[in-house]
Parts: structure tokens; sequence; C-alpha cells
């Protein structure tokens, strides 16, 4: 009996899974590898940061998915090295994988631009984990600022910075102004969640840089009708736990902020530099790797990488974004190649990303997009955003339900998850500052 | 102006919310303090651990429970010591808080019989890091198992002990018993859950201790077929990260388990023993505070004990169980007793324990329930115990879909929330036995 091809897929993100999925009917042999055990919907993240949704909404077992594609397996494991000679992987534990293709799905990191400090202070949205931090230290800014014992601590502690105007940016700000005009709106009885100041800064000069300027102009007045200030053209010098440091012009500003959440840009992940290193790949500034036109690594045609870790350009030669879409594509694509290769045909046209759409939601009803060239925004377009997020979630989750319910919150504005969990909620109280009343 | 009766309440589980929810209309001003900012719905949590719902779904968030109760202020802190004759109560940050009367709702927390080593191997199922904490092992254990390099290796990831048969017992061991026959089915490629072991370990000679007999037989039944090995009459002597030891009569045997998870008693917080030693009052072995038929401390008219922490008995003088029931109605005595005493009037009855019924729930459409002397098992006692924790839920977070949802995937033995996280995932791989193929 012939051996099966056998693919190795590290990363069950957008690309890894597009990829395992539309090889499910291909004579190949298939081990998914990721560090967990689900695949997560990044998109809604920012719900679970500001407590509308679960951290189970918003993720789907990647077994669950992938039960019934029985040339598939799922293992939980992470990938720190590569033999590409051997064509051979190499997990933390000492295990290795061989593969006769591999496809590299393994995302981007977040970057503090060479700042690593300042991740303790200011944590960003990539992860779970990172999310549920973020959902902690917002709920608990209030709780804190309920129980100061000075004007200004409890100013400090309803100061809200977010870094970064890109999508997650502006999700993050306007959720955050929800949380504080509507859902905590009764909630307290010596401070006033209304007052709370949620700043956005951005270093360009506009919010949503990836959009047309008059999208850019609209999200902004959007945000601001939230109740969020824009800060544009300001640079960031320093974060700490007593707020953020910032240049404006030549002017160097200081802002009480206890709670700094960072949206700023991305890197390679340490397995996406080691496997440059390994096949010698030029990679740009960010550490991502270049890739051919087929999205293989130059002289290696049996190793894809998709998604974030790939330096694609379109034909124009602008880098393609790091968006889910580009990753399924690219997913989708390699898989293509992969079924070539084993029919035995080499020559495939170049991968083309085919841009169905660029979105950003900014609020209840708010929201922007950029479809074929129609610029849309407010509620048309945030009708749009829900309707294209209801479609993949019911897809990989079948959990129509969800988005009911969390609809319906969204109406309510009420926050069934807003829950501080971690072992020591309270520990965050500065022992050094007993108030006594 | 008159100043209002204070009245200080320390924790927000049922007993501590019913208290408050009582005096909502009273002349008192209420400070409500819990360590978390939620109130948790603990007969759902094995739904937590075993991946069927989220946290955010069995948690209401305080503030909003009372957000339009005007006369409770709600803080997030922790209790530690108590000035009896002062009438203050002293937290962990040094903050101090005088009251008039004190309603001290601090609940219980796991004992181990002193074996505090256990409890790593060991988890209880007492908050929700620690549900989350069950989910990661059970699931753990399965991705562990289909990466064994030995057969030994695997059935030792596939065998989980359960260690106690009372309500949460019986909960968490027909909920595993449904993962591995039915939620992971056709998830992996290697092993077969349906294999997996599911041993529920009892000290008593049944199960259900509780419960009449007649019913502890049929949840024996009701678990067994399941697929839940059920031990009784035996001791455990010794767990640790490969397995159980225990006594049965006078053999002495191990079983290699991976997974072992601890439903055994309860004892007094830390805080419930300051407080019998700060007020000098009697306390049982497990540290529970006696109290006066009034539920107050003998001596202290104003500190009113309730829920787990207290030491009450019944007309036949048998002390009442830790349940909800039982907290949530000691709360409403006290609630009335304080209004009474605002009122001038000193005498009143006793409180009194009015029992609607105990309930036990072993897996879908199983369950067993003893209403008013009514025997009740099977579907029948699963509607039953599905209404009554329906009504409650609904009551509190107004999240009717919580339930409906779950009720769909509980049809469909789907468990969306089936997630593994904390930080490292895989770090729970043992390093030094790398696999490798």
């Amino acid at each position: 009996m012939e051996k099966n091809h056998r693919v190795v897929i590290l990363g069950g993100g957008f690309g890894g899974l597009a990829a395992v999925m539309k090889l499910k009917r291909a004579p190949v042999e298939m081990i998914l590898i990721d560090r967990r055990n689900f695949h997560l919907f990044q998109p809604l993240m920012y719900q679970v940061a500001t407590g509308s949704l679960s951290p189970g909404d918003i993720a789907a077992p990647l077994r669950g998915v992938l039960s019934r594609q029985k040339n598939t397996q799922v293992l939980l494991g992470e990938a720190t090295d590569v033999d590409p000679d051997a064509k051979r992987v190499i997990l933390n534990d000492g295990a290795t994988f061989d593969y006769d293709s591999l496809i590299v799905a393994t995302g981007s990191q977040t970057s503090y631009y060479g700042n690593d400090s300042w991740r303790e202070w200011a944590p960003s949205l990539k992860s779970i984990e990172e999310a549920t931090a973020i959902r902690h230290k917002i709920l608990y800014a209030f709780e804190r600022a309920e129980r100061a014992d000075t004007e200004d601590e409890a100013r400090a502690w309803l100061t809200f910075v977010i870094v970064g105007a890109g999508a997650t940016g502006m999700e993050l700000s306007g959720a955050l102004a929800e949380i504080a005009t509507e859902t905590l709106r009764h909630d307290f009885r010596k401070i006033n969640p209304q007052e709370a100041r949620i700043i956005l800064m951005e270093g360009a000069a506009r919010v949503l840089g990836a959009f047309p300027e008059d999208l850019s102009a609209k999200a902004e007045k959007l945000v601001t009708g939230l109740g969020v200030e824009v800060i544009k053209n300001v640079m960031v010098t320093n974060i700490s736990a007593a707020g953020v440091t910032f240049k404006r012009g030549d002017a160097v500003q200081q802002l009480a902020a206890r709670t700094v959440l960072w949206a700023g840009g991305v890197t390679a992940t340490p397995f996406g530099r080691k496997l440059a290193e390994r096949t010698r790949a030029e990679t740009d500034r960010g550490g991502r790797i270049k890739v051919k036109p087929d999205l293989t690594i130059p002289n290696y045609p049996d190793i894809f990488i998709i998604g974030d870790l790939a330096y694609a350009v379109d034909k124009e030669e602008k880098p393609l974004p790091g968006v889910a879409q580009v990753a399924m594509q690219g997913g989708a694509y390699a898989a293509k190649v992969i079924c070539a290769h084993i029919a035995g045909k080499r020559e495939l046209p170049p991968f083309h990303y085919f841009n169905k759409g660029d979105m950003a939601v900014i609020g209840r009803a708010a929201a922007v997009a950029n479809i074929f060239g129609f610029h849309i925004s407010g509620l048309p377009a945030w009708l749009i955003w829900l309707f294209v997020h209801l479609i993949y979630i019911v897809e990989f989750q079948s959990r129509v339900l969800v988005f009911i319910q969390w609809g319906f919150e969204y109406l309510t504005f009420s926050r069934g998850a807003r829950l501080i969990t971690g072992e020591a909620a309270t520990d965050y109280i500065d022992k050094s500052s007993p108030a006594s009343r």
C-alpha cells in the first residue's frame, strides 16, 4: 500500500483551519498541532475583554470542529523548532513529526516596539487569558475608584487609555465607553461611572489608517459620539503603573491612568524567527517571512507560510494585511497547491488575495465598512458586520444562540460575563494606603 | 436627622444576598462586602467544570443584581478580622467598617481532612478558578492519552477518580461519563474515549448519604448505568501525581489515575475561625460556629451567622445541612430579626428551616429528588431539578437564553465551553518522557 502524503499544519487559527478543511477529501494524512485545544474567533475577542461574551462563546474546540474529518489528527503541542532538510518539526516536549508538506500558520504576537516592560501595565488583546485579564483590569478599576480615598486617586482609576486606533483600539474604546455610560450606570454609590475618561491615542494623523480617509473621519466621529477622546499624532514614550507619558509635537505630557490597554502592532513569534533562521529566509522588520508567490519559502517548496507570519505582496507589491481573510484564503490556496503537487502538477497560478471588504466596529449600531469600494457607516455597516460574523460563528460552533443572546444583551446593555476572576481578585488593592471609614 | 441603622453583610452568596434583598425596603444602610464581584450559582458549577457552561453563565455581578437597591453599597474586599465589642469589621487592606448589625455569610472552604498536600492533585469544586482548573485537567487528560507512548500511560490518563459520592461527586462523575461516552466520542484517532474508567469512591456504605436509602440505591443505579464504577466503604489514604491509594476492608490498593477530583467535605474559612476566636464562640469539629435559635452568636445579638459557617440545629437537634436553601432562609430570617429590633421588638420566634426538598442530578434526564417525602427519580426528578434551577437563574440573571442554550447542548451532547485555558496549556506535558514518532 502506498504511504499517504503527510501534511503537518502548525496552528489552528483562521489560516490553519482553512487549509485543513480544504484538504478534507484529499489523499493526505494530516496532523494539526496547536498550543491550544480550540480555534479562537479573534474578531470578537474584544467582547470577552469587555464582559459581553464568555471565552467559551468565541472559541470552538478543534477536536469538535474536525471530529468527523477522519484524515486529520489533532494534537495539543507547541512547535519550537524545525529541520527543513530532514522535513521534521520538533515540539517543546521533544516529540518530532515528519512531514511531506508543512503549513505554518502560527500567527503573530503583540509587539511593544522594544518596550517589553510596558506589557505589565498595558495588556494587549492576543489571547483568551489577556482578554480576561483586561476584563479584570477594567472592572476592577471601577471597584477601586469606588473605594478611593481622594479625588485624584478616583480620577486616575477612572481614566482609561487605549494605545493604537486600529480596528482593535476602536472596538475596545467604543465598548469601554458603553460600559461606563450604560452598563455600569446605576451600579455605584460614590462614583459616577459616566465621568470616566476614555482616551484613544494614535501615532498617525487619523484613526483606522488602513481605511479610506472618509471612513476614518466617520469612525472618529462615531467613537467621539460615544464619549471617547481621540488624540492623534502622539507618541507614547512610557507606560507605568501611574499612567502614560507621551509626546505631542514637542511637548511631553503625562496622564495619570491606572488602566492602559495596548492595541499596537504585532511581530513574529519565537517559532517564526526560528523557522526563518533554519530556512535562511528573508524577513521584514516585524519578523514576517518573505514568501514566494505560491506562499512557500524560497528553496523549500514544501513549506507554506500563511496568515500573519507571511510577508506576501499583492500585484502592486503592497504587503497583504494580517487579517483573517488573508489567512483563510492563504490556507485554502496552500491546500490546493498541495493537491496539485500530489497529482503531479507543478505549475500553479500565484496566490491572489480577493478582498471581500474591510470592516471595523465601534459600538452598538456603529461601524464602518469598505466593501468593493462602497463606503458604508453607522447602522448599515454594523448590520453587515453582525451578519458576516454571525455566519462565521454559526458555521464553526453551531451555536446560533450565542449570537442571539449576545444581540439581546447588546440591546439591553447588560453584560452577563463581567466577572473578575483569577485567584486573588482583591490583591490589586494597594496595601500601603489603608482606607478607613 | 437620625442616623440609619447600618448593616454590614459579609459574603454575597445565597445567604448574604437573600438578607440584602430582604432588607431592600428596610430603614437601613447596607454595605455588602465580598471578595469577588459576583454572586455564584454554585449548583451549576459542575457544568463549568465539565465544559457545558462558561463561568459567566452561572455568575451574576453583585452590582448588577443590586444596582437599583439604593440603600446598599457593594464593595470588593476581603474581611480578615472583626472587633465584636467595637462593632467593627477589618479588611485585608486595613480598611474598617463599623456596623450596627453584622451578617456573616462567608461560607466554607474545602477540607482535605488534614491532608492539604492532596489539594495539588485533587482539586475541588469550590471556586470558578477551581472549576476551570478541573475542566483543564479533564480535557487535558484525553489529549495526553492520545499522545501517550505506552498502553499503561494511556490507561492512567484515561482513569478518573472522584472522591466522595455526595451531590457534587454524583454530578461530576455523571457528567464525566457523558463526556467520555458521548461528547468526545468521535474526537480522537488513537484512543477511544469510551474506554475511560470513571471511578466514584465513597467512604460510607451508600452514595448520597443525605438522601433516603431507596433514592441512594436509585442514584447508584443511574450513575452506574452511565458507566461509572462506584466503590463504597473505602478510605482514601493517599493522593499523588500517580493516582490514589485506598483501603478497602483490610486490603490497601493502588490505582493509577492521572485525574483525581475531590468532592469531600468542607470546613470553616480563616475568617470564620477568627470570628469564633474573637467572640469566644463554640464551634463544631469543622469549625462551624454554634449559633442561638435566632442565628446570632451567644452574647453578641448583633452578629448573625448564616449559611455554611453556622452550626444551627432543627427541632430534633440535628444540624442543618450546608445547602443553598438553609442559607437563603437564614438570610431572610436575619433580615426579619434586624427589622424587628429596629422597630423595638426583641422577642421573635426562632429560626425554622422549611425544607422544600432535596435534589441531586446525575446526568441527562437522570436525577433523584425527595420532595415533602415523595421519592422521585429519573426523568421526572430531572425535569423538576431543571425547572427549579431555571427559575432561580432567570431571577438573578434575566438570562433565559443561557438555559435554553444549555438545554439545547445537553440534548445534542455538544459542549461549547470545553476550552483549556491558563497561560501554559501545554506545560503539563511531562518533559522527561519525550515522545517520538
